[in-house]
């Protein structure tokens, strides 16, 4: 029976689903591993999902398809870029699961377009073939898809919003060396921030928040009345809502989903996000849906998965 | 032998070009023409496009497909959208043109899309999969290509970089209601503006300008050493070069060309766009080529003409 794996790399463990090439999720189990540079860190990735298919009557010999998500750029021709947040040796991992699964196709997919594929395949974008996935996580990225076909870039950097500027007098340095991406106010980190200085600002103590990107407690916050965190999620969805108006007067997409950690507060501050970029968009683009992402921190599994069985075909 | 028009629409008149299937240019001609909304007016673009084809020992039955350029959005499905500048009624005119040409597939194509495709067809986008042509002429638009094909946009808004916001706190309206879009500094009518505003700050007296649009005087001012002249040039490379900042980060194109009439400046300004881009972009896009674009005002006529002939082989 054909399988396909979706492998979510992090830094310290994998994320493997099973999948049929349906789309139906088997099963789903996170391996710890160690950093993804040797061969015994390989053979703990393959022996780990052998595993896993034997427990589904399965073999090696059955998976047909295995992507691979990483958080880094992936060109458009499957090359890995710089990956600063994890150790991996992208050939070394390839070898060692070709090695393993022989009829398998291997695709390397950045994160966030793993996570818009994977919402096309079988989350809120089912059937969609134009749209916008950003993740609001610890970075901001997004997964742009025209045609139904993600839009990688030639360097890379296809769906970088993170990274769209926003505020230009900003003096603080976001993680690429630019100033006032979008990143440093959206992402769950900057969230945090601008909720922390807006209460410094005004001089009132702020709720406890428990690390520097629990915006879980500024939406709290905000439900119980918080004005300094209401401004902080103000300023959110005005940064937002300016980069989104960006990308609808470039790809124009049919749709926006909203993911990653910080959309846990999706049905707290998407009203506001809505009014925001209505306001602030080119009229014919004003009413583009703007919903949640449906599959949560599976969608990038889902995903990979689906941009390997994608691949196949194509080669086929 | 197969024939394929290529028509640029007009507010007064039209230019059709004639074409092989291959992309050889036989014919360009002008037709002035009424406002393309009664059957009168139609008969005068078919009976000249009619002469045209007879002097080149070909027939009306000899035209395989037929492209329509026009100053406006065009939807994904072909639909046209709202035409400020021109007086237009696109079903009567296709009307026309498949009762005379009646083996021709037609298709519309957004002025700056078209200019995009005719750079790839036969200009300096030639074999380019994946690239930007920026038009900076009366109003500034784009036509963005990835894959080798055109975004059109779920809205019809695909490419509309003119209206990507670069200094949110702009007085001035632009003619979209918004303030501080792209257009309103690297239009022609923009730099123009841009560099009176100078010199009436500085209480310096300009050039002779001729007209709203006259950038050629402008631009032979910088050449003669006109400060402000240089300012208002740098105003322009600044906005512009942080508009295909923002466009790298979301499509990451591996060309920009710069097209249009105020593009007649190019090698004026080119050195100075390629260091403020280098300054503001992303790091992995910030090599990307920046290049003037190749057909001139002949660009578009070329684009829709092939675009008409890529349906056609899509029909088939």
């Amino acid at each position: 029976m054909d399988r396909v794996l979706g492998i979510d790399i992090g830094g310290t463990s994998i994320k493997v689903g099973l999948f049929t090439p349906e789309g139906e999720l088997l099963e789903e189990r996170k391996i710890p591993t160690p950093a993804l540079t040797t061969d015994d860190a390989y053979a703990v990735v393959t022996s780990g999902i052998t595993r896993i298919l034997i427990a589904h009557d399965s073999t090696p010999a059955d998976v047909i398809a295995c992507g691979l998500d990483i958080p880094g750029p992936v060109a458009e021709d499957g090359t890995v870029g710089f990956l600063p947040n994890i150790e991996l040796d992208p050939e070394g991992l390839v070898g060692a699961i070709t090695a393993t699964f022989p009829r398998a196709t291997v695709a390397f997919v950045n994160d966030a377009n793993a996570a818009a594929l994977g919402e096309m395949w079988a989350g809120s974008a089912r059937g969609v073939q134009s749209f916008v996935l950003i993740a609001l996580g610890t970075g901001v990225g997004a997964g742009v898809v025209v045609g139904g076909r993600l839009i990688a870039g030639a360097f890379g950097a296809g769906g970088e919003v993170g990274h769209i500027t926003v505020e230009r007098d900003e003096p603080l340095t976001c993680g690429c060396g630019r100033h006032g991406c979008l990143e440093q106010y959206a992402s769950a980190k900057g969230v945090v921030r601008l909720y922390l200085e807006e209460c410094e600002h005004r001089g009132v103590k702020p709720v406890d928040v428990e690390h520097a990107t629990d915006t879980l407690s500024v939406f709290q916050a905000l439900s119980s009345g918080d004005e300094c965190a209401a401004i902080a999620i103000d300023k959110m969805c005005d940064y937002l809502a300016l980069a989104m108006s960006q990308i609808s007067c470039i790809v124009d997409p049919g749709m926006y989903l909203i993911g990653g950690g910080v959309a846990g507060g999706f049905s707290t501050f998407a009203p506001k996000l809505r009014e925001r970029f209505q306001e602030l968009a080119l009229s014919p683009c004003r009413d583009v849906k703007i919903e949640a992402a449906g599959l949560g921190n599976q969608a990038a599994m889902y995903g990979c998965a689906y941009e390997a069985l994608r691949l196949r075909a194509e080669q086929q």
